[in-house]
């Protein structure tokens, strides 16, 4: 079976995103001031076979842990779906 | 109100991807072969201030399309949600 996931990670909360901080500024010189504040991180779809959700879990889990986040400075999550 | 917004924003589909494929193939060396095809892209969290839903939306879409999307090789997508 083929399942989709849509991965993101995003810098852990207590560490400052300096590209956040700087998109957050530019967005007041674009007249967009009610923009407060953003944090920037990674989006990643990644498409998996699997026999069944669990595996297909199972699998992207680790390759979140082994490859695709730091977990010092980052945290993740993702949803899947049978495509 | 205060809104959430969770933009990701991706390489087109027509083109190259080859952060994404240097990833897919790093897949297989950690045996995690079922992951067949990977696409990073962007994923972006920003706190909107807002009369209501709906001029948060366009706030968000004009952000998009000004500062966060470069729509020659990406799209993006977004949801919003009040907090």
């Amino acid at each position: 079976m083929k399942f989709k996931a849509e991965v993101d990670v995003m810098p852990l909360e207590a560490l400052l995103d300096p590209q956040g901080k700087a998109v957050t500024s530019a967005m007041g010189n674009l007249g967009l001031g009610g923009i407060q504040n953003v944090r920037i991180g990674k989006h990643m779809t990644l498409w998996v076979e699997a026999d069944n959700e669990q595996s297909a879990h199972q699998m992207v889990e680790e390759a979140c842990q082994k490859l695709l986040c730091n977990a010092i400075m980052e945290q993740y999550r993702f949803a899947i779906e049978k495509v």
